[in-house]
């Protein structure tokens, strides 16, 4: 099942079931509920399929990653917060503010909490995880080394549109078996395979959830692997799953 | 003018101003509009006065604290995210779990914003600052430096309840005017004055209006001085900055 969130022409939002080319609104996320006529997708702006209460990242966790950077494989996961305003969707422009210097595209598959948990074990993971949506994980590599003291994971990654999510969360799909591609102006530029996660979905949630109480709508991206390449204004830059979709936005220069 | 959040005796959650030991409604955070009777605060349970979207840290922001571990001064904030479910208020229990190891207190000043913004200058950013809390900024010393590649900064803050905010946003505050201090069951342990500050509140927001959209009930912790200690379970530790109130918490063992 896909689900999606949109904004109608009236400028109100709308959650929803996709199929056949129409959105089913629902109450909210994951629920039963139909609250409405389905709507046509032409008729609806996607946006990100969820506003999320956490929006974390992992760092180091793909097997070909770590082989070439010479880094130990993690036993718990190594993570960072992105600002909810750097929250973005299909479509979207996003900026390349001129502080922010050198920036890559990073593809990398999105873990979407489902159930309220703490302390779950990775057998029971899979009952609170909802989904699976694609993500673009924009990255200031300039920010991200800018201090000696002070590696800037937060800032390097939270200026606003810096994460990009969609267009759907995919409940029934079998991670093991998907690809993560990154596309630039329809070429190919990044290619991996999910499988080569040293940390699985199930072991990320279950260690997170030992750290901190997870949330319906919580956004967890998996990491990327190799093949992060930077972005100048004008790219269009997709992130590509075969079995989720495909959520693509243009980078546009700074306003300022 | 202070103000305070608190949930009532049938589990609903009220936003105002306090006046003469009684809270009156309001719409929102700031809003004129009042929406009910005065109820007395001893019928309330107080809470963290706000829910913030971005609940961010600086780290290295005091003089003292920089001399004394021969740090530079940073001329833009560095900082962290704290997770959402790491908020609580006056009066909870905040569990030391196992996994976070040695755990100190940080008493910090917390700036709230009261406006939507990007791209404020120094002299504007008073405009948007909606008032001051106190914060303590709990800290797992020993899970911030687990890993040697990767300082682990958002898990090391992001433990459920280690973000105490409160009891009360002031609005009518010097901030240069304020001492921070935190008493651990009853006894002065860390003290030191606000003034001390390498980036000032107004410099801090609009650096962070350049890196992102700021909204309202966003809330940044300035950083701690010198002084912080570990906790353990069954101290009480108090956050006080004469001026704005004080937030005290009681710390426990992990249930697990």
């Amino acid at each position: 099942m896909k689900w999606a969130r949109g904004i109608k022409g009236d400028g109100t939002e709308v959650t929803g079931v996709v199929a056949d080319e129409m959105l089913q609104p629902r109450a909210s996320l994951g629920s039963a509920s139909v609250t409405g006529d389905a709507i046509p997708l032409a008729d609806l702006s996607l946006v990100a399929p969820v506003k999320p209460g956490k929006f974390l990242g992992l760092w180091n966790n793909y097997k070909a990653a770590a082989e070439k950077g010479g880094m130990e494989h993690p036993t718990h996961p190594l993570y960072f917060f992105k600002s909810d305003t750097a929250l973005s969707g299909p479509g979207a422009e996003v900026a390349l503010p001129a502080a922010a210097g050198r920036v890559v595209f990073e593809g990398e598959l999105g873990i979407v909490i489902g159930k309220t948990c703490k302390n779950v074990t990775p057998e029971d993971a899979k009952d609170v995880i909802f989904g699976y949506t694609c993500i673009n994980d924009f990255t200031s590599l300039d920010v991200l080394n800018a201090d000696p003291s002070f590696p800037q994971w937060t800032r390097a990654k939270s200026f606003d549109g810096f994460g990009v999510v969609g267009p759907v969360i995919e409940t029934e799909v079998d991670w093991r078996a998907l690809t993560i591609k990154v596309l630039v102006n329809e070429r190919e530029r990044q290619s991996y395979p999910a499988a080569d996660m040293i940390l699985s979905p199930q072991q990320i949630v279950s260690c997170l959830s030992q750290d901190m109480t997870l949330n319906p709508g919580d956004l967890i991206a998996c990491g990327t692997s190799v093949g992060a390449r930077p972005v100048k204004p004008g790219m269009v830059v997709d992130v590509v799953i075969d079995g989720i979709g495909n959520v693509g936005v243009t980078m546009v220069a700074s306003p300022d």
